[in-house]
């Protein structure tokens, strides 16, 4: 099992936001984002590991700017570090008005999935070698978000979380 | 201002899981429960605050158990608690096989709303008064995942949040 | 088979009313509506009789007010009475105006289902045992529907729909 | 303003069932169909009022047979009687299984419109002219269901209602 | 095999334009449109063959006048011509307003199905014999069409498309 | 007003084929690819020319392969060419089968787009500059789909689309 680069399953998504989108503002409904946020990682995830995965968990979706009906999303996920049956999965979001030729940071996001294989079961995930700066830093912080995950889960104990301590000390 | 309890804001939302809903291993795709989570606990806030309200954040979606085409999706959402103009909601997600008589936990999640006031800009939220133990409990970790948003977004230092940090220590 | 009461099925089902479900005057589309409320009462429907169902009919929809864009949709599903393979469930739906507190009827109606057995045939459902008196009296109309219903599709004379004669002696 | 006759305003509807209509059966999920339903008759009656129309109410669908993954679904609107300000609307549902050469009747409803002026309140709808024996047979019934509708919404006294009571002597 | 005409098979939709199908104009999104079309004319080609068929080309859409929120939609499919194992089906596309009485061409199209026997496999399909002069008319144009068709796609030389270069000779 | 290369409007879009989005074989269904196809095209149509666009053709979509439920749908769109008030969008399709690792042409299309400017009327478009030997050519042939397209429409007489003539000379 070779290891991949971010930019090996890299996935970009294009839509725009139509009345069928938007909330009562007139703004991107925030569930339809979700949405399409899931379909775009859960593309970058199958590539990095070429098989089947499902979503396991989503986490700081943090939305700082609206995006308009008539606006454009560009979504790009890109998979930030590989765990043991896991891999993470980075999302960056920007809104685009293209008649007033402005472009903005929407939102970020980091999206978790579990890898299939083909019995159904958890299947040992490819590793991901980060090559660029930024994704040299996502996956360092991977690690953390990852004991944060576990422990707001119950399932690993704060005083075990050491990288994630770290931050505190 | 007055302020509420959990149970005057609390939403329940009931949906059947059909093929509509489905990702390509016969599940509940995860894009369209984040969508349906959205709605609920948007109508929850939106019910605490006598107004308008736009999803902040997203958080600790943490999906333990899928739920099948055929089988129903409860979920539960309930305001655990206000900040100055923003609020969190929890959110309980239960899967129902209804043939089989059973019911399971398929998972739980935070979604943070901004109230927006008459001039469209963010307004001061009531007080939200937990009542139960279990709202109590959810209303103090409020505040250790606020800590948490705000560092991951860069906007406290690790060194501030001192609910968070005692987790640690 | 035991015995239930209508409180055991009943189920919710909230929605808040996006410009995806509006109609050209801005208001709920009665056919997204429709939608919703079968999905609501076949959830109630399944649940009394713990197997699947299929809708048999749809009575008395009545929409009285219209709900509109940016409001919320209310319904409640109950059981009213259980025949010999199918059974009737009464849908009330109510729009709520969060920002102006408001909360009012916009429609009443009356779905049937059939139970499907394990061989996809229709199958015995379990009793119905009212305990409010709203329970009682919309048990005791459910036979005077029933008679309507089997005389409006040829399946009954008129003359042998004692309990709905009775209404216009 | 003109009477018309049913034919004037008669509007076909032709639909697949993809796996995006079907319910955990595999059949039209029966939500979906309603909602075709209500469109096919809001066009029926629009046309025979040349103006905006608002669903009123929905009565006697009875799903007798279920239609199909890959069926056509053949929907038919006519109105059958104008009212004051609203008017009645018969819909008469096929399905198709084009492969096996088959066409199948699978249900039947009456839809309720209410007609509204430019002022947005209801208005006086043109008189409907029945032509066919079928057309004249559905006429003289609109007035007996009518009746029913009335008594069901408690705004008819049963013994007012000559016409359905000499149903029952 | 029996050859059969045009009314065969000719299959009407209708459908109202709701804020679902619009774009930021406010009128039918171009996408929605060409989804209505392709159900459409995948019913009239499967009547022509009765059998399952799959869309092989979409051709000269050509969007003439916006049909806007509130529209009615009317599309009429008729098959034009069958080749061997497939066959051309061309669409007219009109807008109507019925509020104010008025009805315009929308567009046109032909969209090109291939018939697939009971083995998935692509089979015969059976004669169309025009009977009106239009029908004639986009009977031999069909040919011209095809040609093209496949010369834009490599499958046919320039110099062999007889009927094609008849039109600039 | 500057000329574009058509790098700078190349838009992307990646889709999961979902059950949603599925025909009655479980291959993805040709009206919502067109959709699809319909919103990265305008996106890059609006792109070049930084303002809003509408569809005003839709030739030659060829579906040589299916995509298959669960496969990924790529698509590219890429200016053309750009005539006085109209552009002309070239479309690459590939579907991509994730666990399998293979990825396969699905299908091509042209879609035109109208620039409109603030008053609503067709507007300049800026001139497109080619710069890859396949933009030339696509370029190139650009000016023969059109006349193409303006013969079909019967706005240009065979003999004056001295382009089109020449591919039969």
């Amino acid at each position: 099992m070779n290891s991949k680069t971010p930019k090996e399953s890299s996935t970009v998504m294009n839509e725009a936001v139509l009345p069928n989108d938007t909330n009562v503002l007139g703004n991107l409904f925030g569930g339809r984002l979700l949405q399409w946020m899931d379909i775009a990682s859960a593309i970058a995830a199958a590539k990095h590991c070429n098989s089947v995965v499902v979503t396991a968990s989503v986490d700081n979706v943090s939305f700082q700017n609206s995006i308009t009906l008539g606006e454009v999303v560009n979504i790009t996920a890109k998979v930030t570090r590989a765990f043991n049956t896991s891999l993470e999965v980075h999302l960056d979001v920007w809104g685009e008005n293209i008649p007033k030729g402005t472009r903005f940071k929407s939102n970020e996001a980091y999206y978790t999935f579990v890898r299939l294989g083909e019995d159904g079961k958890p299947a040992k995930v490819p590793e991901l070698v980060p090559e660029s700066d930024i994704e040299k830093k996502l996956f360092e912080s991977a690690l953390r978000r990852r004991q944060l995950r576990l422990i707001l889960a119950g399932r690993m104990k704060p005083d075990d979380a050491t990288e994630l301590k770290a931050l505190f000390e």
